[in-house]
């Protein structure tokens, strides 16, 4: 019978669980900061979320697009575009038996990859920060993801 | 070695299967939906969609936007945000072998909080029930990440 | 204590990881066209993007939106909204022990379906070449949710 590598006993697996969970809640980050630009500049997507009124009953707020609002939605799109890929081949490569050390390597530099890159997003710091982080946390998935291909050909 | 908690034999993954495949298949509802709008309101994304012509040759559908059909497309991408990120954290909890009692109700409560959240997105019921449900589901979730993170630091 | 099924010695498993992985590659070969036309369009999504000057020190490219690059995102888009439930689904597809040979085409159809997908919506080809693609892959998923469902109810 196979070796059971999808636990937290197999110290790969735990580095990889570790900054899954970072990553994710990284990208949970966001939603509070979107939700907080909404109400600070009145800018809401459904009739229903414009809740406060004026004196006359009229909606004090408006459906419409605001540059901060989607500056942060886009940084969340980015996030799913990346973050869930990458827990994804993340399992696959756990089980291809990676040496511990380069392994752990791949998802630090995923993790911090996409700090950096939603902190160049959001201040925003100017470009290429914002490029190099997301080449380079897309440079780890590529890694991994050619080591899945690789094993399972 | 390790015991193997990825498996329909722990009850504990068998409640997080069927609550994650019930969760999946009630967002992949939301696309037929989108469909029949976009096809009753004549409005689509691509010019190559736009097939009905009328006696001359015109096409009697429009590229464009329309606020029904906008409204079945955000609900698709919050579920992305929420359901996507419940099953990937799911893999993880169900390693730091979580009571199964607590752990159902996580399950069930996250899958009953996106149906919620999709009837008052569509319905549309008034605020601020869809955003206490997205609340409850991301609750469930972070009760989840929580305790990924302190089992895998 | 039960067989473990996640392990590239399970050939249903290695035949799942090999064609997620190949999904997810073509996934991400949509980046670099969209790249490509934001800079051969100059269309970019932020102010900071735009790092192009004229001699008077003018930005040379706008922030706007770009039909050539709109259709690039809903691509990228619509592989997220089928390749992650994919390859989600697939994990607990393979945990309730199916046949090889229905497995593996089910994995072959679904990454198939995605590249034809693909080239439909980006050469264009006319429909409904796309909405059948797109039919078929969803069509896969639904057989493997359907088999989830039913083996962990």
């Amino acid at each position: 019978m196979a070796e059971n590598l999808l636990t937290f006993s197999n110290p790969v697996f735990a580095q990889f669980a570790y900054y899954s969970a970072i990553s994710i809640g990284k990208m949970f980050a966001i939603v509070p900061m979107i939700v907080y630009r909404r109400f600070s500049t009145g800018t809401f997507a459904n009739k229903e979320d414009v809740l406060s009124r004026d004196k006359k009953g009229n909606p004090t707020a408006k459906v419409g697009i605001n540059e901060s609002v989607e500056r942060g939605r886009r940084n969340h799109l980015n996030d799913m575009e990346n973050i869930f890929p990458f827990v994804l081949i993340g399992f696959f490569y756990v089980l291809t038996k990676p040496d511990l050390n380069v392994a752990t390597w791949h998802f630090r530099v995923f993790a911090f990859s996409r700090i950096v890159h939603m902190l160049a997003y959001q201040i925003p710091i100017k470009q290429p920060t914002r490029a190099l982080s997301f080449g380079v946390g897309m440079g780890t998935m590529l890694s991994m993801l050619y080591q899945v291909l690789t094993y399972s050909a």
